[in-house]
């Protein structure tokens, strides 16, 4: 592992000249590389700079655009929605959820939502901009179909994440960000490559029934048929509330798809009939202000008691730690920042291969 | 179960008057009667009349004041928080629900908070109010502490509902209503009056591990010591995404009762210390305009289309239909106003007693 140890700050820009190579401005790319960065710093590597070889694909291939100019469709005090112009996700993001967050600033709440777009990383990363503001942040984004609605076989939905964070005083901000299946879909790479059996009600081969083969799964949903996939979370059928999971993701589809006027289902594809072409993705950005409730010095210190109560819980048998939502991925980032983040072989591979197609050195924290 | 059957109306009818004759005023009584009676029409009988009889308790014990005046703490274009005064949480949530409407039709926004409550029925009715305005609508609740953070054997939060309605044009408006727990409590009491084993991975025993025993989980929870219960949406632990529901629930903990200054977690007993006490509930309200954003049409549509292709999915082996939610309740709904609600036993006859009590005539459809 120590090989593959980098300080985010190099990766940071390492990432960001990359895109700036492919074309996009150096705003534009400084969103992708920190959103991207930030994910690995956090320990949610799924959504770390093993992606950024996806997005130099999906410029090249040209169903991202890497210089658009986004335009405001609808606008009022306290909602607009915004024409992504199938650039890059996390800039559109960014400028998203700023206007969310200006909205809620001068009437308490904004609410914006984003068409046109494409992945935009991990959702957690714009929801945040809310808390140096004081507010509450809210973010959510369709994206491609891989999970299966209850009861069906086919992958029709996506892995529709939610994220919500609520500023604080003396602890941690509170920071929940879920895809609203069972699991990501990279949880099922991580098992495949392993060689690891995944436990039964995490996804459903062709006929719609759970299996423990992530490669069975992974085949049926890359030879893109969307036959099988995962399930929604609450796992299959109803007895868990799998129906609830899908409920949830049906919810993020209707804010971010059918609200923003943007793609919803399988036409969120960014390859299909053997061609690429832009996925039109939706994203919804909210901020609230507190302060328009309570006074926010008492919001503040009732969400420390609260974050306090739960942690103090009594724990299960064999159980020695109640966490709040935030709390690994906070003390994660405090040990990467401090230490490198660690990279797997795969993805260190990946980052060399860009650094010679592109000419852009990259330095691992050994070979300085 | 025939001679249990019973027309809406004159449940709805009877439900009013015996919360008038607590003290309630009749728009009051008729908020909860029309709430209890809609969640038995719509098939969701563990929200329905069989409460009638708690709620009345909850006014004799003085936990729920019956006739009070709710006061507006907070008010801006598009905010509001508000004070129910410990009073009925129906006509609390209809006010909370009216006033988010309002502020929806005119800014494209509403968000209402409510403290100092108490059990306010189904949440989806609330949420459902803003359909005949084509508004997207949304509801949450806390409620008494019956759900295990992930790795606790503390029930420390409720099971704390989310609602989500949006209008359509053809097809049957969308409504999702779902606790952020594994199932409602009253699940566990379904299972324990039929003698049957609850499936693995719904509720915990004092030692925080899962149990197959309803009786078990109820005597703890209702020893009022809080050892034991539900598990969160997930399930125990994190494998099959426990920790989202828990997160799910954190979420609406901190929109009821940290946003509006109101009670949290434990703090929402009704009953501690042997003593009632008010437990200061609090509900969350939200209306949207989806015409802010798209023409409304193209939203309904796009709703329709979205609704028509997950209903047409393939169906997995052995599944003749897959569903949208609201469904099923709305099919319940139309089968149950035309023939009649069925009560089950120990429901009919907690009806008789209070018919008795309280001098008020029930006609059963057998009876007439």
């Amino acid at each position: 592992m120590t090989t593959n140890l980098i300080h985010h700050e190099d990766l940071r820009i390492f990432a960001q000249q990359v895109i700036v190579k492919m074309g996009a401005s150096e705003e534009d790319a400084y969103y992708v590389a920190d959103n991207l960065v930030t994910s690995n710093l956090r320990g949610i590597d799924s959504h770390g700079v093993g992606r950024l070889k996806r997005y130099v694909d999906g410029i090249k291939t040209g169903y991202i655009l890497p210089k658009v100019s986004r335009v405001v469709k609808r606008d009022s005090a306290v909602i607009a929605n915004i024409d992504a112009m199938n650039g890059l996700g996390q800039p559109a993001g960014v400028f998203g959820m700023e206007l969310a967050i200006e909205k809620a600033q001068s009437t308490g709440v904004g609410v914006v939502t984003v068409f046109n777009s494409n992945h935009f990383g991990f959702a957690g990363y714009y929801a945040m901009m809310a808390l140096k503001h004081d507010l509450i942040g809210i973010t959510m984004t369709n994206s491609e179909p891989l999970v299966v609605p209850t009861f069906s076989r086919n992958a029709m939905i996506g892995t529709n994440p939610i994220a919500f964070v609520a500023p604080t005083n003396t602890e941690r901000s509170w920071v929940m960000d879920l895809a609203t299946s069972v699991v990501p879909s990279g949880k099922l790479e991580v098992y495949d490559r392993a060689g690891k059996e995944i436990p039964t009600g995490w996804a459903t081969d062709e006929t719609g029934s759970s299996t423990n083969d992530p490669a069975q799964v992974l085949k049926n949903l890359y030879r893109g048929l969307g036959e099988g996939g995962i399930f929604p979370l609450g796992g299959e059928g109803e007895i868990h509330g799998g129906h609830k999971g899908y409920g949830l993701a049906t919810m993020v589809e209707i804010l971010c798809g059918v609200m923003s006027g943007g793609n919803i289902l399988r036409d969120l594809k960014f390859y299909e009939n053997e061609k690429y072409k832009h996925p039109g993705i939706g994203h919804f950005f909210m901020a609230l202000d507190p302060s328009y409730f309570i006074d926010i010095d008492s919001f503040k210190a009732k969400m420390d008691e609260m974050i306090t109560r739960l942690k103090g819980a009594e724990k299960a048998e064999g159980q020695d730690r109640i966490f709040v939502h935030g709390e690994k991925e906070f003390e994660e980032c405090e040990r990467r920042t401090a230490n490198g983040i660690p990279l797997d072989e795969r993805t260190a591979e990946s980052l060399l291969g860009l650094s010679e197609e592109f000419s852009i050195d990259i330095h691992f924290i050994d070979s300085k």
